[in-house]
């Protein structure tokens, strides 16, 4: 059996998250039983969620446990089965964790998926076909439920979660205005995926002067928004969102390391007769099928150039990570492992 | 034709409002047209809506204008009639302001309604079998959607709105807290409306000491909350709302006079998947006659009890307004105008 390496949990930030706050161990990966798959991971998935995970306390899952392998999507092939429907060779899609290798029991419903890739490249099944794609089109179509000649946006708008937003919500003939973080980001997120506008939240020092920039882009105003930050962001598309207005909030992470992230105008929840929704896509399962399917036909077609920002080797992944709480990425987040 | 007095808006209130953002004055009532009903008002509706409607900018309706009579749902009697299916002598339902008398265009589907009161106070149609009422009732059967064994709670609890969202509530089974301020209407809400408990947010100094009452209160979280109030209230019951709770937004009086209400912990929305809706009862007109049907039910057969506090005379309608809003009235605040 080969030698894994695996990263850790071992100790909980406390405020911004650090590189002590991991450690890289070696193990033997175990001897299959009956039902079990060993998995190499090809890639693994670095999500905002993870963050959240690190916490005590309440959340929408249980915590990461401390000294066991950080949670995670990964993508790899089958080396080894014990399993009748899942063979060597075989691309398949587990939760492996922060490691090289996982041992599955595929008798779990859901917890070893095959991947058909054809076309599209492995990786994308960590996202745009995978969980932030389908999280995307829950808050989109599920939430936001947005009716024709409706203006949407997104914060995070060039990440995995958000291009693919942006582009379901285009092919539904949605006018889309992003919310992202430098000059780059946005250009990419109006020249490469065709939003109608990006607005850059670096240059407005405050959500006054955000909304202001919100207002010239969304003349209409908005009438549906997907949140992955909140914040000044939250506060200042509040501000210009119409009656009846729909909010669905997929991520805080503003908020994720601790410091105060109040709503500055929960009256306009009233006077805009606004609903806020906040979700967790693993709760929904019974869209994916359908979700998957509309969005690898997105990947497929072109329509949806999904972005990536890949890092090398399993012992980048804390640095990777950090970096994507604090929008250092382009686009979804991966690492490579083989 | 009689002399009537008339209570218009003089002057927007710059924070609280001041008994000189009124006046007093007197007209003649006009000779009726066809189609138009002259209605002696016997009962003046206050309400906090108004305070949002006497501020300029955005609200969820035109603001007050100024110089015009101040708005406010009435009922009386009819005095002349200019419209074949009202007669004089016959008691009516109407947004007549605030002021004596009113002329009212019969022919505008719902200006004017017929009330039949059989046993039930006039009073209360301007309360628990009103607008308030109904507002109670959408909430808690449209908004919150409890399900058996649920946990509902409600600020305000011993207003006109509270009141009957508590009745409503313990008839279909649901453990019902409430939050008010004051021992003496904590006791009316616990022992004359049979909420199970009532807790006192006066004698709490912050959100987490309110928290830790409602804990106690609430053993099992909160599946539902009505917010009559906002701030310290809402932030105290996010703490304890349980996964996939419903919040109705109904006021958000705290909020009222411009100073600044945040919300504190708006990451719990999507810690907890939380959903929160704003709401206004007159966009929900469909739903009026069966909720109607319940609370007048519930009036007659003694369930529910509304209290009241009653102002005598259209003078004394600005000083009662600015006890409403400071939480000086029990229960259900009207003017006796005859």
């Amino acid at each position: 059996m080969p030698t894994n390496h695996i990263i850790v949990l071992d100790n909980r930030p406390t405020g911004e998250t650090s590189a002590s706050n991991f450690k890289l161990i070696t193990a033997e990966t175990p001897a299959l039983k009956e039902g079990q798959v060993l998995v190499r991971h090809h890639y693994l998935s670095l999500d905002p969620y993870m963050r959240g995970r690190m916490n005590d306390g309440k959340n929408y899952a249980q915590p990461q446990a401390l000294g066991e392998v950080m949670i995670g999507g990964t993508v790899g092939e089958v080396i080894e089965s014990k399993h009748p429907e899942f063979t060597v060779g075989q691309t398949v899609q587990c939760m492996g964790g922060w490691q090289e290798y996982s041992v599955i029991n595929a008798n779990l419903p859901g917890a070893l998926k095959p991947v058909n890739a054809g076309k599209i490249s492995i990786s994308h099944f960590l996202g745009a076909v995978g969980m932030p794609g389908v999280t995307a089109w829950y808050g989109l179509v599920k939430i936001i439920q947005a009716k024709p000649g409706a203006t949407v946006t997104v914060s995070a708008a060039s990440g995995a979660v958000g291009s693919a937003y942006g582009t379901l919500a285009k092919a539904r003939g949605f006018r889309v205005v992003g919310i992202a973080g430098g000059k780059a980001k946005c250009d990419y997120v109006v020249n490469e995926l065709g939003f109608d506008a990006c607005i850059d939240y670096k240059v407005h020092k405050d959500y006054i002067s955000l909304s202001k920039a919100l207002k010239d882009a969304c003349p209409n105003g908005i009438d549906g928004h997907f949140e992955n930050v909140g914040g000044m962001v939250l506060d200042a598309v509040m501000l210009r969102a119409n009656d009846f207005a729909r909010i669905a909030v997929c991520g805080m992470i503003a908020g994720y390391n601790g410091e105060p992230l109040v709503m500055t105008n929960p009256t306009l929840i009233l006077k805009s007769r606004m609903t806020i929704e906040g979700f967790i896509v693993s709760e929904h399962m019974e869209v994916w099928p359908e979700a998957l399917a509309e969005l690898a036909d997105l990947v497929a077609s072109g329509q949806l150039k999904p972005r990536e920002t890949v890092a090398q080797g399993l012992a980048s992944a804390p640095e990777a990570f950090m970096g994507l709480l604090k929008g250092k990425n382009f686009g979804k987040q991966l690492v490579k492992l083989i």
